[in-house]
């Protein structure tokens, strides 16, 4: 039977190069899951899962480090909030997760992935070579006015609606500036990274610090993770802080908890008071 | 104002004891995130964010060998199948991930969670002491019993649809083994897991091996995870699978994917062609 | 090939008696689409979709009073504020319908599915003669009796949170009556309904109302829908506040829009601030 | 207080002109719940609920034409399989329902809306003036070249993968070119829909007919319905099918209903059996 797409058979259709099974064999990659488990760390799993290769120690303290730092932001993120609310309505704790991973969109979680299509793409401006801090300020400065004349209003990964500083950015490009001095990444990232840091900060007028978008966005692109699989890798690393929020509230004894406490009532702004027409 | 539930301020109403924020301050129970990164490993972070503490270094590796060993089951998995087909539809990957994550359901992945509980009141029924093999085999067969009279058809953790022998259950065991050899863990709930596999091959005439769910859940509660936290660790290792698959799949181009080849159209059983009736 | 689950063809793997397609040809059970289009109102889709028939009129009218009286209870409901929040974040309005839906379990959308089970137990126990007032009442207790012992604190149905007097409960039940004397249905259910509101004002001293779970579980048992199918109406009712919530929502330019207004912080009420001990 | 965004209230956080509610009343959009149910169908409801006032009764016509044209395509359609395989996992029907709906994402469900755009794109360029073939032709071929410079490969709304003629797009043009004739409707979109038809026509040699979403998006341009909000009514109608085939699946006794028989396995295609390097 030819595997062309309009024959292609039932085993075909769900071919994957990512697991292979018989009865009583598992082999992820290649690799038989006894001997991974105990040996293989789950960072490594999750790198070896989503690239199929095992990745270099240092490249996984990389990776660890970047899952680490972005498992929570708190209640007044819209994820947890939903995931808090979701387990008080009589769902299994997966259901509280799903509904809030769902909410990792665009806006909530796709900055870091935003910021490596970013730096990639300001990286292929300047080619393989060494490059000046002036080269870097000008590919700089084309890729963002380049993403101005898209639409891109908000340069992601820089500046924080909360924190003056983020606080986990530094500690992260820390890591990856020891990472790239004995050698594991190129660094080339984090040189991008800080030039726009750089630029804003020249068009604006004042700081506007990297954020942890910013900052897993060079840890990812150092590890040449493509742009998708960087909003998974944030959607595991806050389905941490999801886990916990829901567990937390499933011992409050709340049903059915809603976004303000019971008493408040919501401003209503809608018509006033009125009846059916005729024929009703 | 009283903190009483009819009058919570809006900040009480989302307290948390889980993570502290100031502008340019985080803390996740009371360690600062900078302070985390990079000495802190991901495994380590999932147990202080939802256990409130952090874990002894042996803790540490048997809850990473539990999360490695159930990543992924292949396709015929429906939430893997699931994460493959949503992202053929034109949705962000964390949508992806989160109509897979809701499938971990009582059949799907709340294996590990019952057998948690199931371990869980074997050993409420023999106490602290020691347990003699005798004592533990009757302790198992009365809980058995017990599940049996709630209409529990399948003690969950034992035997697979498709593995004769689960690869994962030897592996998982030995490292607990290891564990409470070194006093990491008690080794109690080893022991009960494999006293039901014992009873269950005397009952049945032929041996129906511990599978994974039955040996992550004799891991989770040698580390004493309550039941429902063990459904969402399930589901952030099973995320990692979903998440591989769900990226592998976009690399397909495919559009629309459905369960089986396009060709082939599904048995129809329902009324012939009929016509409606008057008046329509 | 035989059609044992072990050996089911891929289209035996998806038969269904609900559509019947050929290119160019879609029938649902056994209607031609092009004759429902414009004959056949939605409710009554809906009923032919999930029950196999079309009804009868008079039927329908009640299905869409049930489906018109559940569809928003406001943002303080957690899918309403769920679907506002997701709607902020860069998804899709289908994802926020989904993060929504996903929360109608149990507690929070689960309760019309109860009634219905609880109304059918009764109505099990009066068999099929005509039932007294004392015999039903007798039934009435007997069953409530049932569930307190299986744990069931609160009967589904009556009491309101937040409503004296829910205001969606006599209007239908006035419909169900007008059904009833016009022999569309039995009002076997409205009276059985109605025998558990006299007992719980009479068991508690003071009138606990039917709420629209009551109400809408009465129409839904009156026209035989299997409790299971009953959470499914309730969704698809709910659905439309949600949408209409998460399209208002979009309107507001709000990003990444939280439970509560962004100068509030959650009270944190966990362990003081803290080092990381040795090692670390 | 003032209500600007950094000192809302958590009330006004949360307004809405959707629903009014106080103890014992329950207003949508002014209207008293007990009013419509029973007068106001749900078509009609939902037209409220989502646009702010009740239709014209020509209109809800054609709405619920749309609704129910688009309820179900089979399980070949991914969200209809990833309901029934969802059933079968021990979730609810509601989260059956919701992983299936978050499918309905920018390919699976989206062209309605894509085609809502489009023909409001053509009928900004014509301008409120009565338009001449020649004009509408101009206007088509106009905005479809723009549309294939910013990357849309395919006009949505026209051809299937599936029906060379899609049986339920006449009949919804039909109820359509009824409705403009009593002047319901304008009729300007079913042009525009028609001279999109007829321009792919020439331009490929040969007919691209109207499919469900172009029919369906020229309902919704007619009744004014904004683009958005034209996903979710897609998504209120397929929830329709959802429900039927998640309810139907229940009835099968299967668990983890994977997507093919379960003795088909997956096709492997990755690296063959390899061991763990040193170090490990």
């Amino acid at each position: 039977m030819t595997s062309g797409r309009n024959t292609k058979t039932p085993e075909d259709w769900w071919s994957t190069s990512i697991i292979d099974m018989q009865p009583g064999m598992i082999r992820y990659r290649g690799y038989a899951i006894e001997d991974l488990i105990g040996r293989v760390g789950f960072p490594e799993m999750i790198y070896l899962m989503t690239r199929g290769e095992l990745p270099h120690p240092g490249a996984v303290k990389l990776l660890e480090a970047a899952l680490v730092a972005a498992v929570d932001h708190g209640p007044q993120a819209p994820s947890i909030a939903a995931a808090r609310m979701a387990i008080t309505c009589g769902v299994g704790i997966n259901n509280a997760m799903a509904s809030a991973i769902n909410m990792l969109g665009d806006v909530h979680g796709g900055a870091g992935e935003q910021c490596v299509r970013l730096f990639n793409a300001i990286a292929e401006r300047l080619g393989n070579g060494h490059a000046t801090e002036q080269r870097l300020a000008e590919a700089v400065r084309a890729e963002v006015r380049v993403q101005a004349e898209q639409g891109v209003r908000h340069v992601p990964g820089y500046g924080h609606r909360f924190h003056p500083r983020d606080p986990r950015a530094p500690r992260l490009l820390e890591l990856v500036d020891a990472a790239a001095k004995s050698g594991v990444v190129s660094g080339r990232f984090a040189a991008i990274g800080r030039a726009i840091e750089a630029e804003l900060a020249a068009a604006k007028g004042h700081p506007i610090p990297m954020n942890i978008d910013g900052a897993t966005g060079v840890v990812y692109a150092e590890l040449g993770f493509p742009p998708p699989l960087c909003r998974g890798l944030f959607a595991l690393s806050r389905s941490v802080g999801i886990l916990a929020h829901a567990f937390e509230e499933m011992q409050s004894g709340e049903r059915n908890k809603g976004p303000i406490p019971r008493h408040l009532i919501w401003t209503y702004t809608g018509p006033p008071a009125r009846e059916l027409g005729d024929g009703k």
